[in-house]
């Protein structure tokens, strides 16, 4: 009780400092209703004079800038924003920023909703009042008319209509991806999803419920198996950890709990490719298949799902044919969708037959002059320098010789690095030391000092570069395997990575951008522009992906071993799984504390099995 | 850092020690899924051998205790079973306890809802495994067959039926009560409740999405106030228990996230009768009335509500006729309604035109050998001792000489008492000494020692007694205020009480019975027989209520003022509440210490405002 008594104190402190600094805030809201005194008075009409939505007409007119949806990249932009510059509005339809690599861990109790959740309000509180927040989903983007339509997805106005427009200068646009179930009939109505917080905590609660179900008198062996039987479609990383999840539940948790049925639980995790976890190092799938079976966990690969009804997943494999298994509870975790929006967006500006929003280097959405997108929405297309080898070749030669010089060359190595990465990729994967080798190759290996090109050889010099233009930036495809010591193993893989660290570096970066805007006007710090007729320099150095190096010092009882571009550690998982949380700088100290108190909690109490 | 890796250490030598224990049980679920291998078989055909349904049949067949509910009655009765003497099995459509006085407080996030509940198959775990616990609901108790009707909540087996019966030997109903709308038109669809966990958290969501849906572009004011005008319907403990919270939520949080529309909040309460809180002293009234405007809170005291249409609420008082408010949101926290599977019950047994089932002092339902009632389903009817005064009368006359001698008298009147404890609380409320100032009243002041009485004077002597029979157990009508030293003042008025304390007695007297239920047979502690043809001793004492004592010692700072039946205490709210927590029997370690770190985490961070 101490402890108790000590924190109540230090509270009540904390909350006098509080109303000390905002002492009108408190009290104003009391004395509309106060004054309407015993009687019934329905609405007292005051705050006629002090109403705030009329802008101050006198100062300049801040640009406005929408910020539609709260994710990762949304979030991370808004942070790093200095809102004072401008007038932001940000629309989603969570007043909240997930921290979702959690979000399997919410599914089994591990971790509370509530704690990896940060409300929006609650970020922006400690920005200027220039932020506006609307809790309503965009259904249209007006390129054209510079405005935003948008839904509110808790109710109407009087009128009966809920929509509204919000115009903008510039529009930033995170609003992620959504499920795909690539038209497999039944899967949206039958199956769980793993995207959202809700769809977490629905899990939770039909785990439970399928439990309870499963415990019922009359109920057959056949049928507890089916209802007991727990099916994970995709094997990527979510549905990998979803299963790692369950099974912890189940072996710490529910067999004490429900001892008469624990020999009826299964858990199956159905992947149509070869290996389960196939975009990361073969290493790491073949590790984690073999931790499954010694788990008990049954992995189907090359099975693709077909169809799913009330009770009946229907696959396909090309040995077997088509096979129908009774299931309890299925989760989806295969395929990433586009939004309906984001599909319209791209048809209205001609980027059809794409998944995501095609920007430049800088994040702008192709031939949108103030539309930026980040995120899972969109992808970088980086320009290729064969198709600007004229204009860059000309740049370089300074006095109008017709042949560059190796000076010439020189000069401009910095800024061609910078605008075309792939130049730098290709001179490392070719184990090149500098420019000149990559010359000395294209024109054979001459005398040194002398050594001059002319287009041609400029061109053939370079003509393998592109080659290096995959997906940029390079996605970071590290995968944290990390073992627990405990019998049992558990596999833990966090896909912070792609998903999240590249989200959140390009709203940082997009931020950064904007807080600068004037300022890199007059000063670009861009390298030189070598397209079309553009001289001088571009703005900004265009936005590159940042290989997340912080794990590496991380030292202890794990060995950890890095691999190219992979890390495999074994070591406690939960001591990763905090860094991960740990590290992150869209993450609050107040979701620190909470995931950390929730992990104690478990600890010490286990999961709470309770269907709410 | 160093405290989560400690706890972490800890937590893995904790499950190392849980593991080294149940051997088996952790690695028996596995082996079915790992035997079946990599390719697809669809379910192991195992498990047959030990199938572990059927009963031993060796051993005495054990009764059958069949529990319904499991609310503070319920849950108090199987903790203090021995469930070793019988086959126990629990039927309640929810898989937890909940502790109910803190579900005002979780609608704000003050508490989180999972901090409050605590599961069934937890509690259990530690009796034998002679407990079973099915998820599901009632709904029919059939006497003549000794069978209750269930059915599932979630979801029906093979062939579509989720029915399921199950018989007793003993029926303890525990189901508790519902909500009464008095068939207010359009109350079940447009008011939100506060009797169950999702109760609560409905509420909560909805608070976010009124200060959301407020805080979209195109409302106008007028619109505004209607969306955050909070009317609570129904001024008893809950209600103002709610709309004290709702407060709090609104000054110590909203109001710095939401400061745009602060000004349009606004709270009402709408109570039928001159007072809210009108079951406790007066004083107690007209304190949190005085509270309530200062803290800007209406109270509308006289006025019945008639109509709940989706934004109107249609209210009648004497002097003003039938008004109608605008609404954002209303919940209801008036009138406690009867169970209709309990309706159906007391049909059956003809105990019709009543709220609640009719037990006597031993909590048994009236005409019903094994069926049992406790909670808030049940009520005690207490005998009359004018309905049996000639068969006391006889059995006190031991030599059968027609009048009974002030000793003849003395050897009963201790049976007597427990029997009938109005004889008791009448002479108290006399301020009588001992019997025989009862019998001087009857047969007026005559010579002390040879003191003899006639059936005549002996009834003349207790007619009065059963004026004292009202509701036994006498309810506790215990009100908590505490009143936080803040400038704004808080009213938490712990309803624990009847509700709580009166249900958890119930259960744990039930279940002690229960426990020496051989043993009473035997050797009888009950009071002499004195009903009908009876002879001998009953085998127990009767139900008997037992003021809450324990919250008398809580010095300190607050300044505690007993009154006769109430506590009015000024000091520390959360302190109290915090103190009927840790009373509270059913409560264990892991919901006192999930409550006081919820507390903590709401006075370091605030309530989460995220609409989740």
């Amino acid at each position: 009780m101490g402890f108790f008594f000590f924190a109540s104190r230090a509270a009540a402190r904390f909350l006098g400092e509080a109303r000390i600094t905002h002492p009108s805030v408190s009290t104003a809201a009391l004395l509309v209703a106060a004054a309407s005194g015993g009687g019934l008075v329905a609405y007292a009409d005051s705050a006629g004079e002090n109403a705030s939505s009329e802008p101050s007409q006198e100062a300049p007119r801040k640009k406005k800038v929408v910020v539609l949806g709260t994710g990762w990249a949304g979030t991370s932009f808004l942070k790093d924003l200095d809102c004072s510059k401008y007038e932001v509005k940000v629309i989603s339809p969570r007043n909240y920023f997930a921290f979702t690599p959690l979000l399997p861990s919410v599914t089994c109790g591990t971790v509370e909703a509530r704690s990896i959740v940060e409300p929006i309000r609650k970020m922006l509180e400690k920005k200027r009042k220039d932020v506006t927040f609307y809790e309503a989903e965009c259904f249209k983007i007006d390129a054209s008319k510079k405005a935003v339509h948008c839904r509110s997805a808790v109710g109407t106005n009087f009128d009966g209509n809920g929509d509204f427009m919000v115009d903008y200068d510039y529009l930033v646009v995170a609003l992620g991806a959504t499920v795909n179930t690539f038209n497999t009939p039944g899967v949206m109505e039958n199956c769980y999803f793993l995207k959202e917080v809700e769809d977490a905590q629905k899990i939770r609660r039909n785990v439970i419920d399928c439990f309870e179900k499963a415990s019922l008198p009359n109920i057959s062996e056949e049928e507890k198996r089916k209802i007991l039987h727990f099916v994970i479609i995709g094997g990527g990383p979510t549905g990998v950890e979803f299963a790692a999840e369950m099974h912890d539940f189940l072996v710490e948790d529910l067999v004490k709990l429900y001892p008469a049925i624990q020999d009826f639980v299964k858990i199956t995790i159905i992947q149509s490719g070869e290996h389960i976890l196939n975009m990361f190092d073969q290493r790491i799938a073949t590790f984690a298949e073999i931790k499954f079976q010694r788990d008990g966990i049954e992995v189907n690969t090359g099975f693709r799902v077909v169809k799913v009804s009330d009770d009946l997943i229907t696959m396909k494999s090309k040995s077997l044919g088509e096979v129908s298994v009774p299931y309890g509870m299925a989760v989806w975790s295969a395929g990433v969708g586009t939004r309906p929006v984001i599909m319209d967006f791209m048809q209205q500006i001609g980027q059809t037959n794409r998944r995501v929003l095609a920007t430049n280097e800088w994040l702008r959405v192709h031939e949108c002059d103030s539309i930026y997108a980040i995120g899972d929405c969109a992808s970088i297309t980086q320009r290729k320098i064969m198709d600007d080898i004229s204009t860059v070749f000309k740049m370089a030669d300074k006095d109008n010789s017709g042949t560059l010089t190796l000076k010439e060359i020189n000069d401009v190595i910095e800024d061609i690095c910078i605008r075309y990465p792939q130049v730098e990729l290709y001179m490392k994967s070719m184990h090149m030391l500098d420019i000149r080798d990559l010359i000395k190759d294209a024109i054979g290996d001459s005398h040194k000092e002398s050594m001059v090109v002319d287009i041609e050889e400029f061109k053939k010099a370079l003509s393998h570069v592109d080659s290096q233009v995959k997906s940029v930036p390079a996605t970071a495809q590290v995968a944290f395997i990390s073992i627990c010591k405990r019998s049992l193993a558990r596999v833990n893989i966090l896909r912070f990575l792609k998903l999240c660290q590249v989200a959140a570096q390009q709203g940082h970066y997009l931020a950064e951008c904007f807080n600068k805007m004037d300022q890199c006007k007059e000063h670009p710090e861009g390298p030189l522009r070598m397209t079309g007729t553009g001289s001088g320099r571009h703005n900004f150095r265009p936005f590159r992906y940042k290989h997340l190096g912080q794990f590496a010092p991380l030292g202890g009882e794990q060995a950890a071993a890095e691999l190219p571009g992979d890390w495999v550690s074994m070591g406690h998982s939960t001591q990763w799984l905090w860094y991960s949380v740990y590290a992150s700088k869209q993450v609050s100290w107040r979701t620190r504390m909470l995931v950390v108190s929730d992990w104690t909690r478990r600890f010490i109490f286990g999961r709470d099995s309770s269907r709410i």
